[in-house]
């Protein structure tokens, strides 16, 4: 097995806003395993406030020699090499294992929904993602978002109210809210979800600091909507934890190192008797749609990091009637759009 | 896809005894899913004790009708589907789901150990089990155990020192002892535990009645050596309950039903950080190679079901050096002996 990768940097529709920070482009790294006569694809995509970058990923990746493994199917054991090089670095451990999912999946010559037992057309509605903006790029974006049913609204800044009655002059689509640990005070979060709720709201994710667990803890008790742990939940060490704190976890691969992981998160979080919901960065189709294999089995789905760019390398997963669904092909379902993207210049 | 049975009944070896039974047959239903040009296999164990036998897997499979589904990959609804029938049936249930996890691992190529990502080789040592009986008869199971490292001794009557001494006089293999509920008294329990770990005893299964829960743990936080839950823990819903209680599971397909939800149970069960340990009933290398494809990411394995009957109409899982492995061969990687035999009339 050979591993090669590609540094590369998305361009964003438009400039990203959070409670704390904003950008207009993420850094990837892109992924290539090879392995008899098939091609895997991964991807590491590093927003910067999560502590990876093109020369981290890069350093990893460089450490990782598969060329030891003789059988990719032996990705316990593969996985558990990479995985030990060095800690944290999820995002280019994520690039490995989606790559090696993506090179499996392709030799058994079944999409991974499949060989997970899942029906495809089950997965749930995805959001569409509405940073904080000024009114008019907000109108715009709402008007943008219309093959989406499901809007998803950054709050945490103290507009919050302001934000969602723009949204509501112009669209009655059920609203998602992402405030990114933006409330500090669990009373009034409460009342802000009260709030929420009247205006069609589905569910609250990561309302408040991941430190402050009573508060948060107290607030999911009361709250009327589901919340979900983003921060709070990196990889399936942390899922036990956040039972009776959050009502659901969001699994995204980049926090947890990829397929194999979110797998076996689903399947803790389901014993714990939890919601889960599906997210991703702003990433190519191909993280998108390695991500899209384990929608079919979640509540929620935030799928849409590769709606946001303006150069995705890659075909993949599709929006169809505001699911999006992984296509029927094998591995992860994507295909180069240039065959000879991997061999041109760095962008 | 087309679903078939046929009911069998397994021959023992020896005189089977446990704390509170004894027989010399166990009745099998085996299953076989047609679905294109591909045939899979499957088993329902139905020791007496456990409430389910010919009658009722019959009568539960024949309302099971596979027709309506027109993709086996859809195993998630499939079985869904199944489990839904009727409460409970668990062994009637896991005969399907393994007749279909062989159907799928053999479109797809591959052996289950393969797309779970698990080393085959990576399989712990198996136990044979050595069931209550004469010194006499004590003395020459342990020559017919022979080829494997580990003695699993039933315990749980007035004599078991007796047992563990006759044993000792005539191997000095690491024990692995399982009372099926037989001791009563916690304190005597941890003396007992003591004691065993002195004979090299590797760990206790099962050593209270499963309703004695705080007892129990007291036991297992005082205990010198792991202690398994087994029927205090049938399926998924039931691990969590044995978190703090027991140090371990032991994962039965035919308790759970079947190997989907085995899986599942491994995954919850590691991340509440719990032992895993793998058994059976007696049945036949179809359940057991099935059981067999987990082996390698379990602490230890009881797989000797097999072994311990004289008509096994399926090929497959070996013990070699002491391992019970997996045959390389897709699907549950079994074979019937004799072709024939699916027509053959019932024995």
């Amino acid at each position: 097995m050979q591993l090669t990768f590609k540094p590369y940097t998305l361009n964003l529709k438009h400039q990203f806003t959070l409670a704390q920070s904003s950008r207009s482009t993420t850094p990837v790294v892109l992924t290539k395993i090879e392995y008899e006569n098939y091609v895997g694809y991964g991807e590491a995509s590093m927003p910067p406030y999560l502590g990876e970058s093109h020369e981290t990923v890069i350093k990893f990746l460089s450490k990782v020699n598969l060329k030891q493994f003789k059988d990719p199917f032996q990705l316990s054991d593969i996985l558990e090499y990479v995985d030990k090089i060095a800690p944290k670095n999820t995002a280019a451990k994520a690039a490995v294992d989606i790559a090696l999912h993506d090179l499996l999946g392709k030799i058994m010559n079944k999409a991974w929904y499949q060989i997970w037992g899942f029906a495809r057309e089950k997965a749930p509605l995805t959001t569409y993602t509405i940073g904080i903006d000024s009114e008019e790029v907000i109108r715009q974006k709402v008007k943008e978002a219309e093959p989406y049913k499901i809007i998803k609204v950054k709050l945490g800044r103290d507009n919050d109210k302001e934000i969602i009655k723009i949204i509501r002059s112009v669209t009655d689509k059920p609203i998602a809210v992402d405030v990114n640990q933006g409330w500090k005070d669990w009373q009034k979060a409460l009342d802000m979800i009260y709030w929420l709720e009247e205006q069609n709201t589905l569910f609250v994710e990561q309302p408040m600091p991941k430190e402050m667990i009573d508060d948060m803890a107290l607030l999911t008790d009361e709250s009327p909507l589901p919340t979900f742990a983003d921060e709070a939940v990196q990889g399936i060490d942390d899922v036990l934890k956040t039972r009776g704190v959050y009502s659901g976890i969001n699994i995204k691969l980049m926090k947890c190192g990829g397929m194999r992981n979110a797998r076996e998160m689903l399947s803790i979080a389901r014993a714990l008797n939890m919601q889960v919901m599906l997210g991703c960065m702003t990433e190519t189709s191909c993280a998108v749609s390695a991500a899209a294999q384990l929608a079919p089995a979640v509540d929620f789905a935030d799928l849409d990091g590769n709606l946001l760019i303006t150069n995705d390398p890659f075909a993949g997963v599709q929006v169809i009637n505001g699911k999006a669904l992984a296509l029927k092909q094998a591995g992860i379902g994507v295909e180069l759009k240039d065959n000879e993207f991997w061999d041109g210049s760095n962008k």
